[in-house]
């Protein structure tokens, strides 16, 4: 039940159930939280962008961290970013004091230089307690923000708690070989390592350092597997199994839609009820869903995950 | 106390005044409730930007309008702009019911096109109900929305609870005569329209066309005395006196350091105790204290609101 | 030879080949061209953002032109967006004196609405010639800039040399459609719509409406067999084929090393002597390079154009 | 004749003269000179963002320089800013060739870390050549490029080329202090600051320790006066005939008209034959003319050189 520096593995980053009234969907909240774990995650990642966190009350976001932490046995991390530094805090003491074993935090789009960042994330730490175990999220192509590796290093160099990076900046690859190489160097601290960007790199991040994935694919079980093959050296197999799935990953990732298509897969595979997104959101059309579901049928071929 | 398309006059946007503990001064926001009425306002706009609307807990923010609202003789307009719609109308509902005069709501760096503008105040006013009065705010300096003149009548034109336009653009002057000109012809229909941009081009606004002003200057007094003068046709006065104080105008219209330049002077006008903000913020230091208390000391030469 | 509403097939973005001193290689540039045009290349658009085009001087884009238009038996549309108009139409004139087929323009970051974007594009056309034909280009993930399917409409409306969109907004299959649907109901006027974003969503797009693509994926053979499989109705065939190429199509969308990997595998097929890029620009690891490489290995064994 | 870290006075940004049929005005251009040089001016700034550099030809940069760098006594700066590094270095090498002084450069909007900052000057230093000496600008309000105080040593650290830094933060004045306190520390190395923001802060600025203005205001005159008044520490002389032009000073330093104002200034002095701007563009409706003439009248009764 740990997170830490030391934390490998699958973090699915859930996305939020509503019923077709725009309310939480609650028993899919269960469904869903059952689905990860059953999926062989080892860990979750709740109220991150893709599960609408700005969409909901501040009620509702406790609630839900509520309802997940004491429904899973694995450690569950809690999105906590908000243009209030004092509602970032409040968020963070509650779902702290509720059992969360950490908490996510990102920048934004008016972070422009690295004295910027590094008074942002000292802000942030402040809300949240000194003590707090957090991840840091590096995802440029959304948020807008450049995190350099030595930015990266200085942050980790700054704040002891921060225990995580999401890394999703793009291109990755490079990114995350620089950390290391960093690391072993010693010039900068160890901290683990998951990667995002809707898992579209995912064949080589393993090999270039990665302790895992933290992304909201709606086949978290085959995220898994892919890492347990490349955990076991077994490198064509990892890219088979991950080829297979690309063209469905792809869909995923399209920003503005992508989301749409998460939740109607997550809907298909029976982990929640309803594909619906609050305003802003996507509504898919009966052709995307076409689309979709012919993917699904030939991946179901590859992958009988996806025989549903 | 009507706010609608009729609506004239100086509407000060209110700051949010905190004690040391960053905790929020509720003598103080009486203080300054009375202030702003004592110096002619007829009408207050409480949660802007510049009060710090984005770095309050929701319960603040309701109590906040909730104390203002109670004290003031003249209408409360709220600013209730949040990337959650669900927050955007929660807050409307609480302060309409509590008794504000209206809402104000802005867009966001995300909108690019005028059908994503269209669409984003089609959700905020579901949001808050299309009973309720709204002012539109079109600044895109610090908003990075562009608002065209005829994407303003096309916004007015899809929701008639649109009573105001709050009118920051930059430049802003032949933007006034171009809306005042389509509604002259019939194609635009009528609304009030307040002005910003903290004051910088409120020697020539009222002679455009504008209704007064919305802004939160620290001499809410000279803002009513000038829109007088204006009245009045009274040209040359009301220059004289707008060029005094723009010296002062143009310290609190600076990005990152004006809203602490208008909160000392504030202090020092005894309208509230501390000048101090939440985080992020900026803290003055003696040297820009002795800046402006040396502006204040050249300006009191010409008008003895400045003699503190 | 004709570029035009009829236009159909695919149109490689072309690279912009270097020598290792940074000089233009002409005799590359040749072989590219032959390259493009053995692949089954119906045109062939130059000096885009992937070829560079901002990293050229003026002689250059112009002998570039030069040289590709008089060895090219298909159309030869050349990318003139520039921050100056007047830099624009000069570039405009010359390569349709020399034999372009058209042009294509892109808009700029600093368009924020929607009578901004109809400015700017009514600049161009004066700027480029009321009978210039150019090609429209909508990629909002590079460019910033949102057109909306009724400000194509605008655009299309008000100027009939336009006579081609290149299509590259993420989603882009919803948009297709309603763009086709728009024309088939009469309330926009025919033009050819080819699709971009490397190539990322080929397997759906001739689907929706597209007439093909033009995008610089480094097996532009293989887009022309996509292309021909769809149109034959062979829908199982062209996914097929499509599935085994994008994971290096993934590699060449990546913002940043997207161009390195493209040149890199059109030096690793011949077609061009030398993958460096002019500053800024990025230059491979070994690492990346033997991820491509294996990467080729894997789609050798279900496409022989990878065997090289 | 020097341009180096010891440089001080006023250089003014100078605007780029057209004729109706825009053409550049090569007569006008002769006169600017001559006017900026008969006010005082230590040196001349050409080809800036205001002297709409990105709307020329590569050809008219060049003969603009070489005309002003031959007719001028003073020192000649000539702005390079250009996305492609090797237009940069080309116009560089010519003007310097030319006898320019040095030159000037920005970044740009896509720089959003201190490592993406860093190579764009170290890309830039290496087209120019090491050897150029060069004006770096900071100017975030246009440029969108945020370079804090440690980056800017660390900029002047890596390129003892560039000897001077062009100040138009918002706000500015602690900026300037912080820096000079760097370098009386010995933390920072020592170069020449001039500020510009179109001079909106000039009544402080000297005290915080500029060596002058960079800017392009129309009364380059009463900058020259101001900045002699406050090196012989006549403050209040200076902030009154500062506060006298100030309604001037901030009608050309708005955004999107600011230009349009100062070129209808320089032409009313006698400067320029015509105001008109290549597009994109603005032009001034009568209304405006008629506002500007009418402060002309009042700073008229307080600085006879506004007597035209």
């Amino acid at each position: 039940m740990s997170f830490g520096i030391e934390t490998k593995g699958v973090y699915p980053i859930a996305a939020t159930p509503f019923r077709p009234d725009m309310s939480v969907d609650w028993d899919s909240l269960d469904r869903l939280t059952d689905f990860y774990q059953d999926a062989g995650a080892t860990g979750i990642t709740i109220l991150g962008i893709l599960g609408e966190a700005g969409k909901l009350e501040p009620e509702e976001s406790r609630e839900i961290a509520a309802r997940v932490i004491a429904r899973a046995r694995v450690p569950v991390v809690v999105g906590v970013s908000n243009p209030s530094f004092a509602a970032m805090g409040r968020l963070a003491r509650e779902v702290m004091d509720l059992g969360a074993a950490g908490v996510m935090i990102a920048g934004h789009a008016g972070l422009r230089s690295d004295e910027q960042i590094a008074a942002h994330f000292r802000n942030a730490v402040d809300a949240i307690g000194q003590d707090t175990p957090w991840a840091l999220q590096d995802y440029p192509l959304t948020l807008s923000v450049v995190l350099s590796v030595p930015m990266i290093g200085r942050i980790m160099a700054d704040h002891p708690s921060c225990v995580m990076l999401k890394a999703e900046d793009w291109p990755q690859l490079e990114k995350l070989s620089a950390i290391r190489a960093a690391q072993a160097s010693g010039g900068m601290r160890p901290f683990s390592i998951l990667t995002a960007n809707g898992g579209m790199f995912l064949d080589f991040e393993p090999e270039r350092g990665s302790d895992g994935a933290m992304t909201g694919y709606a086949f978290p079980d085959a995220l898994v597997e892919m890492d347990r093959l490349h955990r076991e050296g077994q490198r064509d197999a990892a890219h088979d199994l991950f080829d297979a799935h690309l063209p469905l990953i792809r869909m995923e990732q399209q920003q503005g839609v992508g989301l749409a298509v998460r939740k109607y897969l997550l809907m298909r595979r029976g982990a929640i009820a309803c594909d619906i997104q609050r305003r802003p959101g996507t509504a898919l059309t009966p052709r995307v869903r076409e689309e979709i579901d012919y993917l699904l049928a030939r991946l179901a071929r590859k992958d009988p995950r996806a025989a549903i």
